[in-house]
């Protein structure tokens, strides 16, 4: 669909173009560029809310400063449309996010303006420091590092541990804090409340307007001196003393709270903060969504709400005609209201994805034993482990991309004491659109080889509910990872009665002779696929739904290659150090000799695209799965011929 | 050697004997217990001035609380050696860190006073958050929960994390900072400075003096009504407005700073605060090393001195009589010298060990070029990130364990965008004494799934320099990880002029026809060792260095498959998806089938003690490797004959 954009923004190709505008036609430009958003995204799909957020921003950001030679970076991304489309990729962007289109999120390999791919949250202050200390080892003292920072983002660790640095290391960094009191869901925690209390506090209302009044009385677009710099920080420390924030506590020179939305403002304040040499942060205040009346209203719907009519705000869903197999994600949800309900010691905790997870319908059913603590997932684990220590039965539900934020605290804190946590990692896999920064392609080699760590991943929505009964019996005394991907599964009939399934067994899912197909999760049912393209073939392959890599099912495994010499194994998961490796160190350890064939996530970076064009791609889809295991037949047909 | 108690320490078995003490006697039990430590670790090793500096906590805290009922979480554990011997280990104390003997840092397993196994810093708030949580679910409102946290864990972000959610969690925590200026090395950064600020600043003295003439006013040992604690809040209140303190911003009450070494006040606060409910926190002071002149002087050589004569404080060395092989560290820590003075691009980051690492060598000669960022490994390696899209060549030297804690930035800021950053991995293997926590046996595991990362290790000091090298050269432009152990290599004459390595290629060592083991590293030593054993026995074994676990010499793995039928892997890591498991993976993909014994550290948690009691333990000791070959000869011979 050709979607035309406004007469100013049809003309800025790069940030130059934008510069060459008056500062009065910044408001045109920003109304243009929020209305080419909303008819992209409404027509293509993609993140939604957070880019209109900043659409002001980044308005301002590309006028006031010399990108790309003046560095921006954008923490998580899901906020960049707007500097996309500023900065030379307004023509492709109907291609966002899907197959061999451009990135959703800032991608270094896309375009110079793109200083540091993100996607998981937090890593702009530290990026933009160190290309700030970078430049100051290289005398370019004029050049600007700015990070753009949610305060969401902020409430993780390492945004911490950045500016912890940045107060002390002297370098030319300035960080915007995009403070909408939003994750993806609504932000928690006491620096939220925190932010809230000073943009409304009078106090800091006065101090703003001091700060403005002194800010006002320097000639327009005239460089700071260093001497009128001390000058205005003498005068703030009139207002307020240097310990006073939160923020100046860190040694950070702290400037707003100032509406985000108001783009003369922005611009002024940046052109002045742009001369003020060091460390600074300037706090805005955004409306996530600002301009679109539903997604202000509704955030986290709009954060992502896939296709929909921009006039009436319809979201489009599929029509079906029969009913549909569930999201993993509401099987977790429903399924640990029912655990709890009858085991007291259950609770639930998820780093700021309480919608993403479907944890929500725990927290709003059981708030005092369901909890989002915020994007801390170093934080979520252990502090399930302190809970753990007490008898808890905690399920800490965290995205598999995001669990390699938590690894250390998986390690440390849970599987070297041997507590029993339930790690429910959502999103294992190729999670699709989102691409490389959130596929969830790891975990099982990271887990694989922690002590004491059950590793688990089931084929249908009836193995997920098993599996989460499993893990909270009173027997079960070890952490316990179930990984699954995001989206639907394949069984509508799927709230079967609890049944244990026993660790480190599998499940044969059919006989055969020719070929043992050992699969783990959900790609069992691609395995499934494949073996009628087999059978169709004349080919009689077995299949075997391992569902745990570890503790491995020994005594199906034993069978396995007893009986056969050909055998296939299917993950959706890297093959480097996974399932498959796994099932190699068995065949050593016991002497078996026999042809085995990885399938699963190659050694290499999976861009973006839809799940079923990764799997594709990668090679363990039905059709890849059934290519594999005839390449390998075939040598074996041709010798009994 | 038997180190006799004082009289009151010799009676205290537990803390309930320490509660039957006047407060008057506190001060002697507080010198006892002193002089105890500086007895034992004289004499038997350990960690030493993080315990000295808070026997007056730790006696006030098992006095005052009513452990273990009331849970109390050390972060790190370095200076809970007094909270041991108070706590029914004074007898076994001397077994500290020895080979079955008690470990170096709490442990859940040794005793129900230590609530959380520790090792790894910043872990204390979540963990004690997570049991008030619990306490306050299970309706136990009497319970008192305490972490004891250093100003340096304090900068790590999960521990901000765990005080963003307690400030808003309404549970009964108690976080005391405990304020010495120190982690191993002096701590730095902005948290440090305000620290330093506020225990200073004339106001806050004043603060500190009117919330103790407060607190004064209360009948002693009555509790805190909930009426009592808004009255004393409002008190608060009227002398400084709740945001003005960094942690009154975050919600948590704060109390302080006071004088940690004045047992009685230590007694009286506490006693006050136990019946304030909610989370809070009390900032004390005290010196490291305390009541030891030599080691308040010079706090980093003291943190772990091993044996020395207490009274004249001589460290005692090693006699020894020829040139002695360095330690790995000083060799990476004078090589990153040689190697900066050529190459202007190349910088060294350390997070909090420039002493441990040797990069203070670095820190001292080029102090625009290294620095040490503090507890915050996150932060160290995405700052790398950034400075490498500069064109910087940084080595980010972290201790492997500890790289656990970075994990998703290596990942996500440096492989995914494929940025040159040369991660030197120390202390990887087993690190001996410090167990279970700090053993650095899963990063290969976890580091050889990702893409675009070469992983490397050393057999000798050469080639630790030789694989620096190559590093930063600029026709590599991939991430590099160098892992390489604790201690001593083998190279006295070891500062050879630099000779690229060609990425991805081993070196054969010795020929031989009966068996090829290959090893990675320095147990290539233990191998060299084990292969005399085999050859006095008549047997032919190869050796090669393989120096790469990714990517694999593909060339010498072909040659070796093709020559050699009975195969071992050696490695100082965890052979779960180890480098065992990566020859394995390149032996069914080019459908080689040979018997292969994977030597390394077992999936297991395995325990401390010294690195060649664990290496023998694991069987990859010399004696190990020879039997392992002998076991898999024996039938080859057999059938020979």
């Amino acid at each position: 669909m050709n979607i035309t954009p406004g007469p100013l923004l049809g003309k800025i190709e790069t940030p130059a173009d934008l510069r060459n505008l008056s500062k009065e036609q910044l408001h045109e430009v920003s109304e243009e560029l929020r209305q080419f958003i909303i008819d992209v995204v409404s027509v293509h799909g993609g993140h939604f809310a957070a880019s209109l957020g900043v659409v002001e921003l980044s308005v301002a950001l590309h006028y006031v400063f010399n990108t790309p030679y003046d560095q921006l970076v954008w923490d998580v991304g899901h906020q960049a449309y707007g500097h996309k489309i500023l900065t030379g990729r307004r023509d492709v962007f109907h291609t966002n996010r899907k197959y061999h289109g451009i990135s959703g999120f800032p991608k270094r390999d896309e375009s110079e303006y793109d200083t540091f791919g993100v996607g998981h949250s937090s890593t702009s202050i530290s990026a933009a420091l160190g290309m700030a200390m970078a430049s100051k080892y290289k005398g370019e003292t004029d050049r600007q590092h700015i990070a753009v920072i949610g305060d969401g983002a902020m409430t993780a660790g390492m945004a911490f541990e950045a500016l912890n640095h940045a107060g002390v290391a002297n370098a030319n960094v300035l960080i915007i804090l995009n403070d909408n009191c939003m994750s993806i869901d609504p932000n928690v925690g006491a620096l939220k409340e925190y932010l809230t209390d000073i943009t409304t506090s009078p106090t800091y209302n006065k101090l703003r307007d001091d700060v403005w009044n002194l800010l006002g009385k320097l000639p327009v677009g005239k460089r700071f001196t260093r001497d009128m710099a001390s000058k205005l920080e003498a005068g703030l420390k009139g207002v307020v003393s240097s310990s006073s924030n939160l923020f100046e506590s860190l040694k950070l020179r702290y400037f707003g709270p100032i509406d985000g939305h108001n783009i003369v403002k922005l611009v002024d304040t940046l052109q002045d903060l742009k001369d003020i040499p060091g460390p600074k942060l300037l706090h805005i205040v955004t409306t996530k969504g600002k301009g679109y009346a539903l997604a202000e209203k509704d955030q986290t719907t709009w954060h992502a709400p896939g296709l929909f009519d921009k006039i009436t705000g319809e979201i489009f869903k599929k029509p079906v005609d029969k009913p549909q197999p569930p999201k993993y994600q509401d099987v977790f949800g429903h399924t640990i209201i029912e655990l709890a309900e009858q085991n007291k010691n259950i609770m639930g905790i998820t780093p700021a994805m309480p919608s993403g997870s479907s944890l929500k319908f725990m927290m709003e059913k059981m708030p005092d034993r369901a909890f989002d603590v915020g994007i801390c997932e170093q934080h979520a684990v252990t502090l399930s482990a302190g809970l753990a220590t007490q008898g808890m039965r905690v399920f800490c539900n965290i995205y598999s991309s995001f669990m390699q934020r938590a690894y250390d605290q998986a390690l440390h804190d849970v599987a070297i004491q041997k507590l029993p946590v339930t790690f429910c990692l959502d999103r294992a896999g190729l999670v699709g659109e989102d691409g490389p920064t959130h596929h969830g392609a790891y975990d099982i080699a990271f887990m694989r080889c922690v002590p004491n760590m059950i590793i688990s991943s089931p084929m249908n929505e009836e193995e997920l509910r098993n599996l989460m009964y499993t893990s909270q019996l009173p027997t079960q005394e070890y952490p316990f990872v179930i990984r699954y991907p995001r989206g639907q599964g394949v069984m509508p009939d799927w709230k079967q009665p609890f049944k244990e399934i026993k660790v480190g067994t599998g499940r044969k899912v059919r006989n055969g002779k020719d070929i043992a197909i050992l699969s783990l999760g959900h790609p069992g049912n691609f395995v499934t696929e494949a073996c009628k393209e087999l059978l169709a073939d004349g080919l009689q392959p077995a299949h075997y739904d391992m569902r745990f890599v570890k503790p491995l099912d020994e005594a199906m495994l034993h069978e396995i290659f007893s009986q056969f010499d050909k055998i296939i194994t299917v993950e959706d998961a890297a093959v480097t150090g996974g399932f498959g490796s796994a099932v190699l160190e068995f065949m050593a350890a016991n002497g078996y000799k026999a042809d085995v064939r990885l399938l699963g996530i190659p050694d290499r970076i999976v861009e973006h695209g839809k799940p079923d064009e990764l799997h594709r791609e990668c090679g363990y889809d039905a059709t890849g799965i059934a290519a594999a295991a005839r390449a390998m037949l075939k040598e074996k047909i041709t010798v009994t011929a």
